[in-house]
């Protein structure tokens, strides 16, 4: 039994949810509530004492967190079909960009962080707004000239294939398209970013398919 | 012949300072000034698109980037000592606590980022260093607690052998001594941090021992 904590709006549990549906994996999603703080309840931080989501719990082992660490995980014990491609400097390019998304440029937008931006510097909503919208945009520029200017790319970020790299691409492009980014000048960030959307295991990530999303 | 591209003040550079260490390979390192902005130069965005240090460059081939895949493809091309478990489970926990600081904690306090606070916020370098302050402090709290409640923490943050988390969560302490954070009720955080501030790797990798240190 493998049972997901995210929450609908969570582009981290939105790359986990992928990564299971890519793997073919059946699992359950517990709601996490970030706008009601759930992930700051006793209940949860027992899971995680990170006090974050996403967290998956695969046959009652101890809870996997990270997303990152997650779907190198998953991708490991279930090699088929695989997240990452088979050589060392393959792997590296593709962590690499994987980590442009999901450690340079996501966790500046998470709730904890606008949060803070509020109470340290009295941050209105649309000055958080704006702060979100800021490195959104910044790493998928970064990801624009970086895949652009590289023989590596393909039809995805890394050649043929979908790998680890796309995932976070995607999850970041979500994110974009969530506060209203520009991206019509960042032709390869939407070219491979619609190929993933087009492909069902993020169909059935979407956000909007989560149990408990606000519609 | 292995160039680093980083900066002495660089918390990331340091994590790879350190890796190529701890695997006995000899470097040059090029300083990428972050204070007078060189990485925003065109110089510089040849080497890194993203703009962002360390970019390590292997006997000419593509520039390497992000540290924590850096050092996973430093382990992979050079074995021993192994900087990552054996089993899937204990890497994908190395990799969750290695993220924790090199995803959540860290790139808050970047220039990049306080650099924007004072621009969008008018924050002041006092309230800047009280933000960086507060993440340096929140993700080594979260360490604390994570490392303190599982029996896999061993005289190393995994088990008894040093692993990429030790080598983020000492850039991470690292940081926080550097901006004054109190430690003193983080024992294990401490204990782990100063059996990796013992070793030789560590000490040859010190921000201080940079050429162009400021001192």
């Amino acid at each position: 039994m493998i049972r997901l904590y995210g929450f609908w709006r969570s582009l981290a549990a939105y790359r986990v949810r992928v990564a299971l549906h890519i793997k073919g994996l059946t699992f359950e999603e517990e709601t996490i509530d970030l706008g009601a703080d759930a992930q700051l309840a006793s209940a949860f931080r027992t899971v995680n004492p990170q006090a974050a989501i996403p967290a998956l719990i695969i046959d009652g082992a101890p809870p996997l967190t990270q997303s990152v660490a997650i779907i190198e995980y998953l991708d490991e014990i279930h090699a088929d079909p695989p997240l990452m491609p088979r050589s060392s400097v393959g792997r590296a390019r593709v962590r690499s960009l994987a980590l442009m998304f999901a450690a340079d440029g996501h966790p500046l937008i998470t709730p904890r962080v606008t949060r803070y931006l509020a109470q340290a510097f009295g941050a209105d909503e649309a000055s958080r707004d704006l702060w979100s919208r800021h490195w959104l945009r910044q790493s998928l520029e970064q990801a624009q000239i970086r895949l652009a200017g590289d023989a590596a790319t393909g039809a995805f970020c890394h050649g043929g294939a979908l790998t680890l790299a796309d995932i976070c691409l995607a999850s970041q492009v979500l994110g974009a398209r969530g506060f209203g980014v520009e991206l019509a000048d960042l032709p390869e960030v939407r070219r491979i970013s619609d190929a993933c959307f087009d492909l069902n295991a993020f169909r059935l990530a979407h956000p909007l398919t989560v149990r408990d999303a606000a519609r």
